[in-house]
């Protein structure tokens, strides 16, 4: 009846007012949060600044083999540990790139669970774009022969390369310490799948197609296998990370590392080699008499890719096996 | 000297007490807000659903012409917007686009002033590319003809195009009521250039360059001109908004709004008919015995943006009429 109609109502008015309450701390809390973070940030930066002056003045004036100088050069180096891990619950500058595509919107993620479940969805859409992109490289392979659908597979290459370069930099900006050539490579293979989607339809198109098509299926099953490796090692440190954790310990992870990688490389230095093959067969065709400016650019590419992604590998692996 | 030097670490180390103290502050606070944040969310949910309950109830048993149940219809209505205001300072959650291209990052403005800085980057942003892209167009069009530079030009409209898709998403989540149009016209146009981006160098391409540069110099003329009436509402909604103010009025606002309007709209209408004779040329390029499949695909999307845009143009200055 009308009546209890009301008498809900008034209820809920009640409740409204408990939520404007909320509401209202809120906003006033939300501020209070802002200040404290331009404090720690400001504070951050200064206390580097008079750090660094603070080194080199020791390195004036301190001889080396004292005591209490040496315990200051420690603390020095606790206290930039201390200040990285300030860093990771405050916000951070978007770098030059994400400044341009995405605009100065903040996209930093200030909990190790936020960071970890976003890692995990990148690794996620990896395997999900890499596995279509297996089933259709397969199906171009084999089935359909059509220059407008091989575009298409391009063009989904370019958004990819793309997205993984946005996704990345935010990465980056929470702290990730992916190494710089990694993004470089998307960015390279944005820009070679580019020049593959422009590649007119004619004899040299048709006598690398083949090449590229099996190649395409290689990478993408090896980026399936990445997944694995990626989302297990994501998965044990954070395992590691959290304290009460006693599953998992740093000689278990590090067993398991190894284990994953010697089981990944092979197939890693199987796609460098095809990279620096797809490089050799353009660079022949290039001499073809109906060669178009794309072949000697994808050539080029190739190359880059292979020597890049060999150079970085096999410089990970060493920074492994020393520490 | 090493004494002074020891002298400053310590003043250092006070100060760098304070700085722990202000981040465990800050790390506590951020849960507060975060626990706020929740309980509002969810608040103004669990209202927003029985308020429908009891406006349903009313329709069932009360009579419209009782004036108690008057004034209850109309305090809903004001709570609606009360909700709408409380929901401007929460995160929202990514569309499906979005989610897919950055993945569950959260890109909130909270607070009015990011909201104006970010409209005024991304308004920015479409001038300096559309100016780039004039000077570009007008080059081509003029001074340099190569397919391959038309291909970096194509691929530059590309990348805009997707570009203002994502900031514009953005914008959206962060409470801007752009038409859906508007962002579907981008995607549109990402494929409209991604297709003349592949389109080979034939007869029928050659036949339709000229006439595309010369429309993509006045479309980015029509940017520029659009630029200046969107940043000038900008300004003057911001002003308006302010409530210490005096020097804009509503009425000062509607007779600005106008005046721009009428000066742009011919523009604007200009680039429609621009559009529709694009669609024209087109069309009757696709009977060319050598066309290609890209030629009625390009038609079809021109026509699609024509039509597109001149019936949201339209139904935009009819609402804008009526209010
Ligand atoms: C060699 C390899 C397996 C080592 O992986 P790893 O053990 O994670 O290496 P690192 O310890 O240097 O990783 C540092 C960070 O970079 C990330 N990372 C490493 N390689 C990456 C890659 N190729 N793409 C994106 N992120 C990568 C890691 O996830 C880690 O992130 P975190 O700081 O957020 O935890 C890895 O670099 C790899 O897969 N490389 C091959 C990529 C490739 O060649 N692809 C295409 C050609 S086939
Ligand atoms: C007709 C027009 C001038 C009206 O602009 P307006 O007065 O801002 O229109 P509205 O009041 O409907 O605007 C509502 C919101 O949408 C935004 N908006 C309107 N048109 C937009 C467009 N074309 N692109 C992006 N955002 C737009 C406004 O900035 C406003 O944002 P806010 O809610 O954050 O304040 C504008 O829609 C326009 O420029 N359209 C033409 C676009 C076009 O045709 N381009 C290409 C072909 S030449």
């Amino acid at each position: 009846s009308l009546q209890s109609v009301i008498a809900e109502w008034e209820e809920l008015e009640t409740e409204f007012k408990e939520l404007e309450e909320n509401h209202k701390n809120y906003v006033s809390k939300v501020d209070e949060v802002k200040n404290l973070q331009a404090k720690c940030v400001n504070g951050i930066a200064h206390q580097r600044y008079r750090m660094k002056q603070v080194a080199d003045n020791l390195k004036k004036y301190g001889k080396s083999n004292d005591q209490e100088i040496a315990s200051l050069y420690q603390t020095i180096e606790e206290r930039k540990t201390q200040f990285r891990e300030f860093e990771d619950v405050l916000p951070h500058k978007n770098g030059i790139y994400l400044s341009i595509v995405l605009g100065q919107v903040n996209v930093s993620l200030l909990s190790k669970k936020d960071k970890y479940l976003y890692k995990q969805d990148y690794e996620k859409f990896k395997l999900i774009v890499s596995t279509i992109s297996m089933v259709l490289a397969f199906c171009l392979l084999f089935f359909i022969s059509s220059r407008y659908l091989d575009a298409a597979y391009h063009f989904l290459l370019v958004w990819y390369y793309c997205t993984l370069t946005i996704r990345e930099s935010i990465l980056i900006v929470n702290g990730s310490r992916i190494k710089g050539w990694w993004v470089a490579h998307h960015f390279v293979s944005t820009v070679c799948t580019g020049v593959l989607l422009i590649w007119p339809d004619g004899v040299t198109y048709r006598l690398f197609r083949q090449q590229f098509m099996i190649f395409s299926v290689y990478l993408s099953f090896v980026q399936v296998l990445q997944f694995y490796y990626q989302s297990g090692c994501l998965y044990r440190l954070r395992a590691l990370g959290e304290r009460h954790n006693m599953d998992i310990t740093v000689e278990g992870f590090q067993s398991w590392m190894w284990k994953g990688l010697s089981f990944i490389l092979p197939f890693l230095f199987g796609g460098y080699i095809f990279q620096f093959y797809n490089a050799y067969t353009l660079y022949h065709l290039a001499f073809h008499p109906q060669s178009e400016l794309q072949v000697p650019v994808v050539c080029f590419m190739f190359f880059v890719l292979a020597s890049g992604n060999a150079w970085t590998t096999l410089l990970v692996i060493r920074e492994k096996l020393k520490s």
